[in-house]
Order: structure tokens, then C-alpha cells, then sequence
């Protein structure tokens, strides 16, 4: 049993759900403001500026692959507490740990568009989304055996959420995986599995459920 | 028919609407926190203060610009939100676009204000502005077609929506167009068109309807 | 007589509200992030790294005061929103000229930091102050004659308001205008000054109206 | 008695809690930004960018930490707010002193991993703490004697309010003295304290009261 200060302490699922679209907000803004731009140093003529910016090219694919993860996990993380009837402590602590993870997402990026041909970066990158998946999971699971999920939940929803998680997480973790292959064909699946989810209803016309 | 993960996911206009305004925060401030001010070893005097100062006129004028664009597409984004009556997964990835455009504007602000003379920099920097407009017109479209629109929303406020981003995108890729005679003068009509749009209602007095 | 987009547009002022807390957060934290701090090769012993920090003596007045700037028109906007009954464009865009006044403060500050004893920093600085009276105070005259604010909003109250803008701009005014004799003294009259509008009700004791 | 401008302003608890979820949100997320990662000219092979990662170990401890602090006094002041049943403009300023702290926390945080082995950064680092946990006492004690808690708070959770501070804060100046033996075992006694306080109620059941 929690002591009472653990009882009455981090219950606002309003002040969780701010804090969170502050951090990701954040996240994804400054992602984008760490990309090195040419500088007139660098460019004395219209041809010369854009081939500088072509040739940035690699980096653009990786904070865009950022930008998509930072998304997914925003609307993963904004349908769970959607089904949330009350926060506790626990709950809050361990979304404090999932924005930690979200956090770093610019930090590996950075380390990503530095080291792009490297099997380290690559595996860097995979534990992040990892622990953001496994965050998210652990949350669920919480919620679940807490009692904290709203009573009009029906059961088929807890366990979509659930089964996306995982299935999203095998997929990335093949994707990874193939960074022994090439780190080239790494980046390439898992922006496509991210795209699949963002573009996911384009695609999935005719399907019943997943 | 969507699968029922995708049917849950990201439904809350609320948090889409703080995750918007925290985009919107963040950007706004970066934006001017980017500018250069001279430092201690390059002004000796209050008179070489001031004239370094007066030199950064040109950055000013962009950074204003894009304040100005930021102020503009938050505005008008929360006009459209404001009369759609419930989320979807789709609506809150097409806004996730637009957000993701948001998030490059200071970064084509300051590629403009580093190479404010080059065609290819104006081109980007409209090509950003091009964006931005097409996602908020994509969005609204999906929300009419998609029967999010609230009830109450006259038919003249829809269509007024749409009217609203198209002229302001022909009257934005004129002004970018100029760029072929000088780029000044693009982005001093796009500098225009915006302060239009922003202080409109002291012009428009008398005019019955746009 | 407004155009019926301009009728519709940006009118939440929820949203106004939100966009303001997260440029006053930005701005807030980033001013502090801007100071300078001692590097490993500045300090080779705790003697060297205590006497380096505090030479940033300075550095740490001016900052502190930006703080105290952000927090008294964080406060002044909260007041007048929370007697405002309905948004309307007008007042989102005076609003948002505000806002710009707001993202412009770090900047000023890092000028005022880097050129302590110059006239020409201290100027800057106190035009950033008067632009940020000047718009909550063009803020409140358009709300007041656009009839936008709460009915339950006594007469006295109304005037406070704009009582409180202008002697605080006088007392500013007169606090830069001592940089002629020493810019010291002008940031220290200007600290004084917020100081009392900080913590006002401590020294304020007895007195009945203001 | 205070004077009419300070009995309407800054009396939303709204905004404050917004504001201080957005300066948590850039805090936290700025402090990870702030961390060195190797770049292409120091790592040539995937060995050597492993090892250049694996020696930013003490960083990454300084950062986790001051995420740590960070998300246990964001729940700290949440919880007293959620507590209370309106704001005051002394309430607010308590707040925004408590806040300027938190803004803080980046810059003790950088100078703490600069400086790791120095007892004089180890005394900065727990001065803020200190006065993070010296600000929210004062907001509550400002609270209880202003009669703004919320009339079904039991006393006893007013006193565990105080009491969590209280203990927390004798934990951490007892971790902070030990920089007297060793500026490490310092850091190791506080993160402790702070893993404690996190995940206290895996470690807790069975007590019930605190």
C-alpha cells in the first residue's frame, strides 16, 4: 500500500498530457533546428547553394524519420491516455520515463546524421524508439492491472493498443537489423514502416482490423 | 474502413491544439533567438553599436516576415480547428504535416537571411510558405469530405476558409515569382501581402465579405 | 465593418492564452540557457571556478532582471485575459505583436549583457519594455472599445489597469533615462522597480488602492 | 491590505500550471540537448565511436539526474496545486521564483558535468535543489496561511506535504556534504535519493504512512 504523500502525488492526467505536448513540441522543433544549413562561406553562387542543399540530402531523411517517430509516439501516447479514467503517481513516473526517452530522440538523431554509416548509430537509434515502445507498453500494462482505464474501454481496444505496439516493435527491430546488411537499408524500412503508420488509412482501405 | 487501432488513435483536438501551440511557441522564439547581434569585439563605441546594429536591418526584415507567416498560419489554423467538431487519426497526421512544416520555417528563415540575394533561398523559403498553405487547405478539405465540419458552420464560412488560403497562396507565389527581377522585391511584397493579412480589418473597413 | 473570414478567424482565447504561456516559457528558460558559463580550460582549481563565476556577477543582474520583465507581463496579459469575455482577430493580432515584443526580449538582454556600459544597450533594452506596455495597453484600449470585456468587470478595475501600465512606464522611463549619467544606474533603478511590482503586496500593506 | 491592481492579477491557476508544464517541458528537453556527442572528426571507426559514447558516461549521469530533479519537483508542484482552490497574484510570484529555479536547473546541470570533480559545482548543483525545494515550502506554507487550499484537503495531507519536502531536503544537503569526501559519492547519494522518490512505490509497499 503507498504511503499517503504517494497516494495524493503527479494525479493530473491534464497536467501529464501538457507537460508531454511541451516536451514533444519542443522535440520536434529543435530536431529540425540542429540541421546544418550551408553558410555563405560555403555557397558564392545560386547553382553552388543548391547543390550545397542537395547535397544535405541524407541528413533531411533522418530528421524527417524524427519528425515521424516523434509523431507516432505522440498520437500512441495521446490514444492511451484518451482511455484513461484517472492518473496515480506510478503512472505519471512512468510516463516521466517515456518523455525522458523522448527527449533523446534529438540527441540520437544528431549522433545518427553525424555517424550515418554506422552500425552503432543505427542500433543507437532502434534502442531509442525501443525504449519509447516499451515505455508505452509498460504504461498500458499499468493502466490495466491498476484499474485505471476508463470502464466504457471495450477489451477488443486495450488489446489493439497492445498488439501495436508489439507488432510496430518487431517491425522496427527487423528493420534495425538489417543495419548489418547495410545502414542505408536500415533507415530505408523503418521510414517505411513509419510511413505505413502515419499514411496507414490510405493504405489499409478494405482491412477490418488490426 | 479503418482497422479499429486506427479508428481510436488521436481523436483529441485538444491536444492537437497544445501540441500546435507549442510548435507555434517554439518556433516563434527560436526564430528571433537566431539572429546575430554584434559582440563586444566587434562595436568599441555607442556609435559603432548603433551602426553595427542598423547593419542587421536586412535580418530584421526576415525574421519579422517570418514571425509574421508563424502568426498568420496559427491563426489560421485555430480558425479551422475551431469549427471542426471532433479528431481522427487522419486529421491529426495531415495537421502533423503541417506542423512539420512549421518547424522548418526558421530554419528556411535562416537560409533567406544568409543568402538573401539568392533566388534559390526566396524559392525555398515560398516553397515552406506553398506547404504550409496546401496542408491547412488539405485539412480543411478532409474535415469537409470527412463530416467533422460542427454543424453549425454556414456554408459561406467554409467556403470562405478555402478562398481565404487560395488567394493568399496566388497572391504569396507572386510575389515570389518577382524574385526573377529582384529578390528584394519578393520578399518586400510578400512582406506586404502578410501585413494585409494581419492588420486586414483597419484596411478592410466597408468591404462586405472575402 | 470586418470581411466574414476576419469575423471568424482567431477567436479563441484559449488558444491565445496557450500560444502566450509557451512563447513566456521559451523565452523564460532559453534567457537563462544564453548566459556564459565558465569552460574547464577557464578554470583549473575551486578557487579559480568560484572567483570565475562570480565575474559573472553582471551577467546574472541582467538575466535576473529579464526574468522579472517576462513574469510582470506574464502576469499583466493574465490579468487582462481573465477579464476578457470573448476573442476576436483584432485582438488575437495586437496580441501576437505582443508576443513578438516577448521573443524579442532575450535578445535585448543578450545585448544589454554583452554591452553593460552602453548607452545605446540600455536604450534597446527600455524600448523593448515600452513596446511591451504599449501593446497590452493598446491590447486593453481595443478590448474596452470593442466591448469584449466581462460585464461582472467593475469600472475601477478597467482603469486600474491601465493606471498600472502607464505609471510603471513612467518609472521605467525615468529608470533609462539615468543611463546619461551611468548605465549602472539605470539597471539598478529598473530592478528596483520590478522588484516592488514583484513582490508589491509585501510593501504595499496599508495602502488601499493603486 | 492589498491594493485593488494586486487583488485581480495573476489570480489563474490555469496558466500557471501551463506555464510551468511549458518551462518543465523546454527545461527537460533543452538539459539532454545540451549534451557533447562525438562528432566525424573525433570517431573513425564503429569501435572508437563506441568507446567516444561509453566515455560520456558521467555526463549522461548528470543529465539523468537533473531529469530526475526536474520531473520530482514538477510532480511536487503539481500536486500542491491540485490542492489549491485559487491563485493570488503572491501565489503566482512564490511560483515564478520557483520556476526561475527551475530554469536553473540546465545551467547548474552543464556546470556540474564541466566541472564534475569540483565540490564548488557539486554546492551550486544542491543550492538549486535547495531552493527548488525552498520555493515550493514557501508557495504551500503562503497557501495554507492565505486560506487558498482547498477546504476538503485533510490536514494530514497538508502536513505530508510539508514533511515529504522537508525529509527530501535533509536527504539531499546530507548527499550534498559528501563532496567533502568525494565529489562522486555526492552525486551517487542524491541520484539515489532522487530513484528513491521515483519509483518509491516499488520499494515502498507495506509502509503506509509518509
Amino acid at each position: 500500500m503507498p504511503t499517503l504523500y504517494n497516494r495524493i502525488q503527479g494525479r493530473s492526467l491534464e497536467r501529464l498530457a501538457a507537460l508531454s505536448d511541451g516536451i514533444f513540441a519542443v522535440a520536434m522543433t529543435l530536431l529540425v533546428l540542429d540541421m546544418h544549413l550551408p553558410t555563405a562561406a560555403q555557397a558564392h553562387s545560386e547553382g553552388e547553394l543548391l547543390s550545397a542543399l542537395a547535397s544535405l540530402g541524407p541528413q533531411w531523411i533522418t530528421y524527417g524519420m524524427s519528425f515521424l517517430t516523434l509523431g507516432i509516439f505522440w498520437a500512441g501516447q495521446q490514444t492511451q491516455l484518451s482511455h484513461i479514467a484517472e492518473g496515480t503517481r506510478d503512472l505519471a513516473w512512468i510516463h516521466l520515463g517515456f518523455l525522458f526517452a523522448v527527449t533523446l530522440v534529438p540527441l540520437s538523431t544528431r549522433l545518427l546524421a553525424e555517424f550515418i554509416t554506422y552500425r552503432v548509430a543505427v542500433g543507437i537509434y532502434w534502442l531509442n524508439i525501443l525504449v519509447l515502445g516499451a515505455m508505452l507498453y509498460w504504461g498500458w500494462m499499468h493502466a490495466a492491472r491498476a484499474g485505471l482505464i476508463k470502464d466504457d474501454t471495450p477489451r477488443e481496444v486495450q488489446l489493439s493498443i497492445c498488439r501495436r505496439i508489439l507488432i510496430a516493435q518487431l517491425l522496427y527491430a527487423a528493420g534495425a537489423a538489417l543495419c548489418f546488411v547495410r545502414t542505408w537499408l536500415s533507415i530505408a524500412v523503418i521510414v517505411l514502416v513509419q510511413l505505413n503508420y502515419a499514411v496507414a488509412p490510405r493504405l489499409g482501405r478494405g482491412r477490418k482490423s488490426a
